[in-house]
């Protein structure tokens, strides 16, 4: 039995502050100018710094890991495709929702999307997750 | 003409501590007691606390932004799979190597692998990356 069902969805919203952009930086050292020196950013294709595609796209690892499933997932697989930059000024919203389930294997397929406040696609992909093991 | 080839690697090391692993709980929202709470993770089947996938993952996007192919680096594809738990005792590796190139359209496709010092592979998976791009 599983108490998922296809569709299902569920969000969370964040405005990352180049603060955080520059912790990430000195914790994934991913040190990029793109994402710290914005000079240098202005005069790229970007036009000002851009916040790292891992720190954006784990508000996505926020909603499986609080809420769909939340506590007892097991992460198996993550894609994502990089669709537009990600800004300090923007408000980011991932989205996930349930594709399919193997109720025998506690398997979820998830769509998983990141999107920013004018509704463009900034992060796009899937995830699969383990719910609820028994197995200890 | 590029300056990379088929083959070409590079490699990044970390030891993520658990004061990086509660701050980026923070940073992402990311509050699953398996990243957080010892004594809820010794009664999981990881027996500890793990690092987010994320955080470990992002060790790849360090490679990609800071060498291969490093400053002007666009991001355009990252999936992985979770092959197994990373801690803050681990030392991490992530290696990226060029499978192929498209040197029409500037654009890398690497495989991304982490390691730990066991030379256990944490996550496997590959990426796609426009290097040195032309237009602006």
């Amino acid at each position: 039995m599983s108490d998922f069902f296809v569709g299902q969805s569920a969000s969370m919203s964040k405005q990352f502050s180049q603060e955080e952009v520059d912790a990430f930086s000195k914790m994934s050292l991913d040190i990029n100018p793109i994402h710290l020196d914005e000079a240098y950013a202005a005069k790229t294709l970007f036009g000002r710094r851009i916040i790292h595609g891992f720190l954006s796209g784990s508000l996505i690892s926020a909603v499986i890991g609080n809420i769909l499933p939340g506590e007892g997932a097991i992460y198996l697989h993550q894609d994502m495709d990089f669709r537009k930059p990600a800004y300090t000024d923007d408000v980011l919203t991932a989205t996930v929702t349930v594709e399919r389930i193997n109720p025998e294997k506690h398997i979820l397929y998830l769509n998983t999307v990141c999107t920013n406040e004018k509704k463009e696609v900034v992060i796009e992909g899937s995830a699969v997750v383990k719910y609820y093991p028994k197995d200890k």
